[in-house]
């Protein structure tokens, strides 16, 4: 694959992933979406459909790292660093992309969550999921949670432990993707295997951090709220935004270490 | 394929998009249904896997277009407009016959709701998502969400926004199939990835406007919902109705023009 | 394939088929099940899926019917309707020994159930869902509805139009299959089309009647539960039992017909 | 397949499976998960696209049994007991690391939870949903119900027939694997399949006892639910602890009795 291949590929299929998988965030906290309150069942669908949607598009052009953790564990499998800056570089800006892409298609839901803000949490919230909602809403800023990450329990030492182990299985069920009996790469199937490998790591290992999984997913976006003039947004917790770019590198790393002992 | 294959597999097909994913919606709302109340992830699964099964099913005879943004998409791909008309009217016919189809199945239903409305938001309406659907059912008329998509904030610029980005995306995703590795066109595996990658759309990008993505899909119920003699059906909110037909006609052509640069 | 081992197939896979179906039906509505209230999207998924096992389990010895409406289409489309009576004798006692492997996996629950029922729409129903729930349980007989299914609106010609609409779509589904570019048969990829289209079936047309959309699936399961010694398990619905047999008979008889004229 | 590829597959399978699914009951039931409550479809999945990654990792290396049932069953239909120990060993050392590491993942949410319980059950407790998690939660102790499964009705001949019942479905759908038309082993598909028959388990047999159905997966995790040092963690409910293994091992061996008659 050409080095502008790569760069574009990466940036569309980062730009799809994080405008549907923000675009779910949005969906289920914002207020006047239809989607609101519809649970973790949907965000962890809609990551890791998400996730098939932008593999499936950007494969053919780039093979859909769409994740600087993915890019690391191939390039140490392999042993050939020499494309991992132009793969890094299209997944920033992809995420970033995506994140504003997000902001339009949800303009309206923005503008009625930021300047009417409901009391969430009062006689109305009776269902505990609404609860689980606000809790992540309320975490660094009213409307951040639709774009970065964020611990349930603030611990940098286990909340990057968490997102080690969740990345750990997602490179690692990528990297033995060649090794299956009908394998045939990042085609078709493959783009569901890794959905639904997502899904599961969202529903398993989502609880304690969000599942950034992927330092591009919440960096990007995190710069993009940083950026977005609107009123009301709250701060976009820079003291945490190391955790969720050094966790999903190591786990990817150790994934790429385990292939090479125990797969190759 | 013959002009009389694609008008009959059009036909057929959207008949059946619009059966089962007007059918979620109905089973979701109105009164009296088992499945009332089962919220968003129901409808967005409900329409992926209508698109599943009406693909699958008309695949074979036209290649399951079903949908005007879809044929606009490749027609501009190709720079080939012949059989455009063909496909626009089959699907245009199907979507009206998909739609009374669905007043059939769901007729004690139509009924009950119409004719014995409960108070929703009542004492009883303490689950968040019954507001969810209450707020849609009250959009333009008692029923008209059954038949087609409304917004939750009214601005029509931003409106068609939503809409555009939605498209973009489902037609990109059609128009890489051909692509990937495995790739073998409209058959059974294409068929369930494109219904994935709807029910992420709905996932992810329904909550403004209800995700019409599709002219014949919003247009055709429309008429239905206009022409049925349902009593206390409300009106059927016509000045709304540009939008779900614009919006993915331009997101369809972006997504083309992307592909001829990008992909091609 | 042999008769024997059209029998033999038929009975497992419808077995299996109705054990899981019957099984999400109890594990949803029973008391002491700790599924109990997981919704209509469970259900649809449960039944769904039960086809998926079944299917994938009996296809390579009978073809896995499963299903008395879909024996019917496959023979008028053939013209051959030799193997017809032991298809559906294969599936009658299939469905009637699930249904009793059902009651053995949720003995205790049964029990609990009939023999220590709370009010049911109490005070602590105030999940919208727990009321459909309970106006399905309270239908014809308190544990009725997890062996046969019963409509919300009794109206004989219009619940016949709903079976038959739904029995219709996914005969069709069925009959296409061969027609796939991709298409294997009854294979592992036409197992999950089918359990997904029977999801689709499911989410979009099961709110009326709960969708039999299959003879055997209701009537085995109805005998069993006339025939099982359970404490105030109430009637079995036998003025409604026709419907069910007849509606998916009708419907698979025009999917043949719209099969042979559109697509053969 | 060597020994030392059987060993070290099948460790770091079940470790992966254990990790996501005692990560779904984790995230669905600790207090402070952003999952919590998300209900038993979420379960379900969660335990289903466990099963998915793990087999789709570590089938390359050693088949991906990862349950001493499967391996049973498969031993018995092939008259080959040569490699179960393998098996079993490496199936029970990676269940109680995967139990491990959920606790690391989670280590925050146990701290929360047990050191800071709400009252469960109380004013606030208005979702059923909660109340079916509750009960759980409750049964044997505080967190039990993370890493082992527990009937809500204790009658041990009726808990281990449903755990036979549940087994023998998973067993055959496994055994039937190699005869399907597109058959490929436990590649790609298979695992998929494999994965969505687990789904289906859940969903409808799960009720009674939580589909333990694996012996591995209930008591290597038991075994470090009783060695960690948490606090107020309760006991461990050794008296149960026989009923998920046997019952499991029975269904393994009546799914290749099964076999052997009926498809082989």
């Amino acid at each position: 694959m050409s080095s502008s291949d790569i760069f574009i590929g990466e940036t569309i299929g980062t730009a799809i992933l994080i405008l549907l998988g923000a675009g779910v965030c949005a969906a289920v906290t914002l207020k006047a979406s239809k989607a609101r309150n519809a649970g973790w069942l949907a965000i962890s669908f809609g990551w890791g459909f998400a996730v098939l949607t932008a593999v499936y598009i950007s494969g053919p052009l780039s093979g859909a790292h769409l994740n600087p953790a993915v890019t690391l564990a191939i390039a140490i499998k392999d042993n050939d660093f020499g494309d991992l800056p132009v793969y890094w570089g299209g997944q920033l800006l992809g995420a970033m992309i995506g994140a504003a892409l997000t902001w339009i298609a949800y303009y309206g839901q923005f503008h009625a969550h930021l300047t009417d803000r409901e009391i969430v949490g009062g006689p109305g919230a009776q269902d505990t999921r609404a609860k689980a909602v606000e809790a992540q809403e309320n975490q660094a800023g009213p409307v951040l949670g639709v774009f970065s990450t964020g611990p349930e329990v603030r611990n940098p030492l286990m909340n990057v432990a968490t997102e080690v182990i969740g990345t750990f299985v997602l490179c690692l069920a990528v990297l033995t993707q060649g090794l299956n009996a009908d394998g045939k790469g990042l085609g078709t199937l493959g783009a569901l295997i890794t959905a639904l490998v997502v899904v599961s790591i969202g529903l398993s290992l989502g609880g304690p951090t969000g599942y950034a999984i992927n330092p591009a997913r919440d960096l990007g976006p995190r710069i993009v709220h940083a950026l977005l003039p609107l009123p009301n947004k709250g701060g976009s917790d820079w003291g945490y935004a190391w955790v969720p770019v050094v966790g999903p590198l190591i786990g990817g790393a150790i994934a790429a270490g385990v292939y090479n002992v125990a797969f190759a």
